[in-house]
């Protein structure tokens, strides 16, 4: 027994744990209007894992003795389920393969280290039998940063890091606290907050991440408007390399020429394995509140979340839905929850003698922490923002409800793909000016593409993580794929995913804003960050790992592999 | 003509412009007690630039002439003048040197491109020709960036970015504007100020350092906690490299794996000359206070710092200094400016009335900014923190004196030069826990030091660039050096400077918070980001520029060196 849970390996989360619409009256008419899917048809069951054609282990009988010496025989697993968990992350091309039992490439064997010194043995043995390194956190990635390349010819080895998962000190005064990167999140606040403080990182993939995850990601989450991304929070971390560990001490700032620490975040295993962290820590607010507003237009939305950014009120979720999330939103409400029943409809009736086209306006949530003053100062600044742009406070109900709900989401996708529909996310960021362009550029593609591939499909959007400059557009879409093979369905997929992401680099937005590149964003790394950049960047990762032993394939593209 | 306005070749700022103490009453008893240096004694006057024996220039004819076809005739300076303003930057150890004639290796060639295809014409002449690129912004580096290696047998082409020097656009929605690297501060925030903009950097260098500068030493400016600094002033930039063009779009945040932005930030030339920048301007602010108080202690001091950093304010400006810079401040104070006369006397006597030791007070600066009620609320955060720890206002006067005075003090250190006195700073960060210590023992390393060599020093500190976990310590350290010659005065310099430097890495400081690490602080390389953190920055750099012809020698320590 590794000690170590995992998620489904078929899908988002942990066994027993399911969407149910049921409780949701809005949800299936809804769904039925905009993609044709049916919530309430019979969904296949999920996969049957004995199935499933799992490749033997290719590795060799010295390998396997050197990591065997290195964590010991039971943190050595090459058992077919082990080796599926960790064959994938969770995003749609994942799961899709995952359950049609795709699986030309899997680990040979997993290892769970204890610590830093069995991390670095298992290094060290990996390089040195000429293998290939994936580390593994919670498994939740979603840009394919986790799958070994179908053609690897050589030993792939898994290094769960589930085992080191502790808090090991706080810094009190300096509010940094030194953790380990294979502890999750809720285990990691769980551990903090009994102790008064908190990271205050949320990423929708919360319950299933790590702190290394994060890292290796350049992760951001909903209060990263306060607590910083994860680049900013993450300021001191120690890295296993072949025969050595980069130690970056925790530092407020530094000018010690090109930042080592931002080489390795978002480095995704290919400099090195990152084996614990210090990360800032805050005392729990004393005031915490999440208030929802309504805009009439998409147009009014943005223009207020900029006037906020710029504003003397620093909240610490920005948050807005375009009209599609908005009527999405509402439709997955429960009856007896939020802007509920009567009372909903009375506003609306409200808003509609107003003059409020119902179906543009679009749901927003602006989070507050502090005193009570500057909450009360804060509000009043939002306040007068949202209504110069014509918008109305809704209150703290939908708010909460927001935040009860957020780290439910994922398992919707499940559900979608029992029944057959086919849901992803893309994301972005790009300056304030070009946000509007963006957003409507990318909606055209998507539902340009929907129209190409014949089906009917869906896209929504939110935008949240304001920075002073600009902002995170998050894109969700979804679509019944009409075919049903895997392949089939994925070429549909990738036609609609690739549409977005071009639109993306062709207006000056970045690839992705917290998801990271993986393989499935690399094709577009040179269109983001230029060809001379991504040379630079291959004379890092070139220089550092000249044998492509670490995590190879991901955020280079291709062609550009050594 | 260039039309490129320099500094004097042997001192800080514009002909003309010299410290004056004749006006500050209390400054010549001070100096004299600390460091038994007579300010009234007859200076030197500066040297001679006809007295130099500059080495004849080493460039061949087809690099002259590539250069020339470049730049145009005038654009491409081998007079003995241009190539020794460009042979050093301002730190304590170049002004020694070239006041001395101290010459082992000056540039060959100056070239002053207009625009970037002329900055790609250069660069490519220089690495076609194997030659060596230094880029020159200010020329105010205090951290040996720009003088070439005194064994360098290559010819020396140093890039002059000085016509480069225009604003080019404000996107107003976004708060960016993309300017050329090499304006200096007032040119820039004059073509800003004018259409109701600023970056708000200011480094004690501003009016003669420049954006690109900035970029590439990691610089950071009074009003960081605010505004930022560079490296998150720095949204989107271009780079050229032998044959091509990094271009990074202006993204306020992204996950493209290793930041190649975060590459460049702090690369001193070794990764290319970057010719222009997107960086954050804001609106000028509707108020901006500085409001001096005074503490009882350096311990109460540190105390209300750190608190104020994790309060709900958000001053823009965070300084405070020991008890002995608070004595050279008030040593320097004109008789009709600040605290002043007879009202300080009284003050200073109900003080001591109340217990406190005055040669312990620490004079502190908090800087607000923002709408009245924003100011107003920070402003009682700020002061209920100062009461707590047992501190006192003085108000608006003395805090508009510093503001006035800030870019002032580069000249007293060619002042005391002229008088044979030896002044220099050093800075650092570190967490809040480690701050007390980090100034402890560098003040005891300092004293130690300068007993060793036996000479009277004076060290003194401020604390400045609160963030979360930690601050900035600035150290500014004085000596009479009691020896005549370049040389020993130099390795007496440094018997100081390596004490203290040592000790900031030692306690787990940083080698500098934002001078950069230059030559001057290479040594220290290893002990602040490891041996393993190393190596990663050589792959990228040795990578980036196999054949050393970008200002090779900085950064890296000597023996890493490729």
């Amino acid at each position: 027994m590794t000690g170590v849970a995992h998620q489904k390996w078929w899908g988002w989360g942990v066994e027993g744990v399911a969407f149910n619409h049921r409780d949701k009256p809005k949800m299936a008419p809804f769904v039925y209007d905009k993609v044709g899917i049916d919530l309430n048809a019979p969904g296949s069951p999920p996969p049957n894992f004995d199935d499933l054609d799992v490749p033997a282990p290719r590795i060799g009988e010295e390998l396997t003795g050197t990591l065997t010496a290195a964590v010991g025989r039971e943190h050595v697993r090459d058992d077919d389920l082990e080796r599926v968990i960790h064959t994938y992350g969770k995003g749609l091309p994942d799961l899709v393969r995952v359950r049609a039992g795709d699986l030309p490439r899997v680990p040979d064997v997993v290892v769970y280290p204890a610590d830093e010194s069995q991390v670095q043995a298992v290094v060290d043995a990996v390089v040195a039998a000429d293998a290939v390194l994936i580390p593994f956190g919670g498994g939740s990635n979603i840009s394919g940063s986790l799958t070994p390349p179908a053609d690897e010819q050589r030993t792939v080895v898994s290094l769960d890091l589930g085992r080191m998962n502790r808090v090991l000190e706080v810094d009190e005064e300096a509010g940094l606290a030194r953790i380990q990167a294979g502890v999750q999140g809720p285990d990691m606040e769980d551990q903090l907050n009994s102790r008064g403080w908190t990271v205050g990182h949320q990423p929708d993939s919360f319950r299933h991440s790590t702190l290394g995850g994060w890292i290796a990601t350049r992760s951001s989450g909903m209060q990263s408007d306060k607590y910083g991304d994860i680049a900013d929070i993450t300021r001191g971390l120690r890295m296993v390399q072949p025969g050595k560990v980069v130690v970056l001490r925790p530092l407020p700032s530094t000018s010690t020429g090109p930042s080592v620490r931002e080489m390795i975040l978002g480095s995704e295993g290919r400099l090195g394995v990152v084996t614990e962290a210090w990360v800032h820590v805050h005392r729990l607010p004393e005031n915490r509140d999440i208030i929802a507003y309504l805009y009439p237009s998409w147009d009014a939305a943005l223009a207020a979340m900029q006037e906020i950014s710029v504003s003397d009120a620093a909240p610490t979720v920005t948050r807005v839905s375009d009209a599609n999330e908005t009527q999405f939103s509402l439709s997955t409400q429960k009856e007896s929850a939020g802007l509920k029943g009567k009372a909903q409809q009375a506003l609306f009736d409200v808003l509609a003698r107003r003059g409020w086209d119902l179906e543009q306006a679009c749901l927003s949530y602006i989070g507050y922490e502090g005193g009570a003053g500057k909450v009360k100062a804060e509000k009043n600044v939002v306040g007068r923002i949202v209504r110069r742009h014509g918008g109305i406070k809704l209150g703290r109900g939908p708010g909460a409800l927001y935040d009860q709900k957020k780290f439910d989401t994922p398992y919707i996708r499940d559900f979608l793909l029992d029944i057959g529909g086919l849901a992803d996310v893309s994301e972005t960021a790009a300056p304030w000016s070009k946000l509007p362009e963006v957003y409507m550029a990318t909606t055209r593609a998507a539902r340009e593409a929907f129209e190409r591939i014949g089906v009917r499909g869906f896209i929504m959007c939110h935008l949240s993580h304001s920075y002073h400059s600009g902002a995170c557009l998050y894109f969700t879409f979804a679509f019944a794929p009409g075919v049903d093979g895997a392949q089939e369905q994925l070429e549909r997929y990738w036609t609609v995913k690739k549409a977005i992401q071009q639109t993306f680099v062709d207006l000056g937005a970045t690839l992705s804003h917290h998801h990271g590149v993986g393989t499935d964003h690399a094709h577009w790394l040179e269109e983001d960050i230029s060809p001379a950049g991504t040379d630079v960047m291959v004379s890092l990762l070139q220089g550092v790992d000249p044998g492509r032993n670490l995590n190879p394939g991901t955020i280079i593209p291709a062609q550009r592999e050594w």
